[in-house]
């Protein structure tokens, strides 16, 4: 084990918004010995999400920003290959915060379960089993508190989180109308998700467009987005409708803070309810939403799909892909 | 009966923003008699509400906007003169939806209560123990859901609302900041309404004086301005952070939509929820509000205080003075 090279992405740079290929570099270093309390894990996919982003900006957020030649955060998940921890054992499929590197060597405290459903794909663990599905399902279910009948609204539509949104709030008796750019995210929306309607933002007017689609206003909108998108469907608010902030991702920088439309006056004739979450926060309630994923995925209610990018050399460039909205499903990168 | 004379204030032209006396009429008109059904009320006081202005403008709102010829929609208090409807008899001390005239003909649906607190001032009924303190209640209580400890701000903190929220907020240990314009009403707002800290936005930092009264930042916000002051707050919240959306007095006009700091990154990073509330979708539980105003008044818990204009002649000026912030307290019309 001790000759083994530990391939990783490191950031480079400080960037000012969407980091890009040029704010990290690949470097190849010697394997780390786990000390005690320490576990080896061999990475198979590391995640890419969009919440990276927040992650290397020096801006107030919920975590400290990576610092500047330190590996790049992430989720991943792989194979415990040495412990010296008494709760993980060699064999062990394990997920949690391991940054970009081929051999992390961590704290077990960096490891969030032991993946067990088996039966499923591995990569799964990273987005529909992982902090994607779990997005999805309590953002949907507890924050916008869809309930059957209600018309569900959903931007990035045909992303990893939002697929999960959209599929769920079918299984939950919603309709639902899905928001995403282009005819082959559109046509992804309604064929492989099952979306009522599917509305292309790159051209359509999205608000006549979800005039059409939900005549009487939306009651649930899960928004990934902020921006034109955002101010579109907060003019078509039913009473009573609730939006769940995920991400912003149609905001490159909120450093001074961007202006857009008051939302006030359309919350307030509305009685409508906007507000921020993270899955992190249901912490003790993942197992719920996990095992409810996993029962939708074995029986064929819920598909996933993914976007595997091959070798730690398409890392530094994937965060900006994912931005450009080029991937089509989950985008991971599969270590090399 | 039949020869009294009805004076009333009628909308004479459509304002764009906030009413002046200018879009209003006084007009003498003999009294009409009750029909079937209906019930005469020689009304005592007239309420002057911020909601008002959004009454008369041709904007989307939750109730369609007042005629032009008709009397201004608005609460009254009164003693039923005449009535042809079985729940009512003359004596009666009621109020409802009267509208700005001496003697009003009415359905008998548009009475919202016989008034029973009659060891108290009747104009209560139009204020503290009307829509005003009801709205304090369940936006605090229930929209904010403030908890003992928490930190309290308050946007027009020395109005008939934001008064009744801080003294509220202090009833359930509450830890209170009220924001208001000038001197004298921070000084009401400390030494009349028990605001453990008070802000003068007219002369201070709002951003900056919050983050000397309240390091933490705040738990609560009940906010009635919206624009640079709800803006400032924003920057101020705490994890888990509760913003009721009860009036946007800031704000002139709705049409186009104003802009403004985008919301949405703050909310999420402090997993934050912003409500817009109306009193009215509280109805089967404004007896549980009234109990409480109630049995606080009459104990000396809360202290409401009235600004009284005298007679239909300045009405028309009214709603523009409350704009102005000029009342000190609850605005209402005496009857002449």
């Amino acid at each position: 084990m001790t000759t083994e090279i530990n391939r990783r992405v490191v950031l480079a740079s400080r960037p000012k918004g969407v980091p890009d290929a040029g704010h990290f570099r690949v470097e190849d270093v010697p394997m780390t010995a786990p000390a005690e309390g320490e576990v080896l894990v061999r990475t198979r996919y590391w995640s890419v999400d969009p919440a990276m982003r927040g992650w290397v900006n020096d801006a107030p957020n919920y975590l400290p920003p990576v610092e500047i030649g330190a590996v790049m955060r992430s989720f991943a998940v792989g194979e415990v290959v040495d412990s010296r921890d008494p709760a993980y054992a060699p064999g062990d499929i394990v997920t949690g915060r391991f940054g970009w590197q081929r051999l992390a060597t961590v704290e077990a405290a960096a490891i969030d379960r032991k993946v067990t459903e088996t039966d499923l794909p591995q990569s799964y663990a990273l987005g529909i089993l992982g902090l994607n599905g779990i997005t999805a399902y309590f953002g949907l279910l507890d924050v916008c508190a869809a309930r059957p009948g209600d018309i569900v609204a959903v931007s990035t539509a045909a992303g990893a989180v939002g697929s999960a949104v959209g599929q769920i709030a079918k299984l939950r008796g919603c309709r639902t109308v899905g928001i995403a750019g282009g005819p082959a995210k559109t046509a992804l929306c309604r064929d492989r998700y099952g979306y009522d309607a599917a509305i292309d933002y790159k051209s359509q007017d999205v608000a006549a467009a979800l005039s059409e689609a939900a005549p009487d206003g939306v009651d649930c909108y899960f928004d990934n987005t902020c921006g034109p998108i955002s101010d579109a469907v907060m003019t078509r608010l039913r009473r009573g409708a609730r939006i769940a902030i995920c991400g912003t991702a149609a905001i490159q920088d909120w450093d001074p803070l961007p202006i857009g439309p008051r939302v006030h006056r359309q919350l307030l004739v509305a009685r409508a309810r906007m507000q921020g979450f993270l899955a992190f926060d249901y912490a003790d309630r993942y197992d719920e939403a996990r095992a409810a994923l996993a029962d939708w995925l074995r029986y064929g209610q819920l598909v996933s799909h993914e976007h595997v990018l091959q070798g730690a050399a398409a890392a530094p460039g994937a965060i900006a892909m994912l931005y450009r909205g080029e991937n089509t499903g989950k985008l991971l990168i599969e270590v090399d």
